[in-house]
């Protein structure tokens, strides 16, 4: 394993990301399966990160769950890192992102260094870049 | 060196973290050696890591500057990170906090794990925290 996805279980979501069934992707098995469900008591990163562990899991990656990345305003977040490479925290998404992050976090591992080239990333990976943290020496 | 302090140098700055010289600790040669100068034509985030190499840099830290921590509109950014540690991003910064920075960058290199007890944290390190990602394992 060499890249981690950290996952915020405790973000309570932005404005920017509101829940809704509206174009999802999430939910084939019905509302009642869905994380995102109105009326579910998990908070938006706990769902998120139960969208994420629904998924296929790309080789070479883990998924953490972890209690605040300390950008709570921004959430929900995740982190990408990994030996050698430049860490990633991306914030403002919700469950209905989990394919997606999950196709960023395989590139993510296929990049020497981390950087995945500009055009190729996603587009919440383009956008919704909180900060990044260069390679540890 | 166990502890690593990036300041990106090609931050522009915030209208929250406006430049002046109300309060100012940098400038003690006179304004004519301040990187803070008025009608200086570096950008905020260079001043902040002249200011920072200014400064005596406590024990076990070293000082990188980087071009960009990807928090461009959270500038002047800096982020502390250390084997076996927890990373952090700070923001919203200006040459007047190089002090500070420095002061709080002794102590991550001081705690094992790079989580400085909350009421001893600067302000700055409690307020302007853009967002931390766990040791890599």
């Amino acid at each position: 394993m060499a890249t981690t996805l950290h996952v915020c279980t405790t973000c309570r979501g932005t404005a920017a990301a509101p829940l809704g069934c509206e174009g999802c992707t999430v939910g084939a098995a019905g509302c009642g399966a869905c994380p995102l469900a109105e009326g579910a008591t998990t908070r938006p990163g706990e769902r998120l990160a139960h969208a994420l562990a629904a998924l296929p899991v790309p080789e070479g990656v883990k998924i953490v769950p972890v209690e605040c990345l300390s950008a709570c305003g921004q959430g929900c977040t995740v982190a990408l890192s990994g030996p050698g490479k430049w860490s990633y925290v991306f914030g403002r998404l919700d469950a209905r992102d989990a394919e997606t992050i999950l196709a960023g976090a395989a590139q993510f591992e296929a990049a020497a260094n981390g950087l995945i080239p500009w055009r190729e990333r996603p587009e919440i990976f383009r956008k919704q870049c909180l900060a990044r943290i260069p390679p540890q020496e």
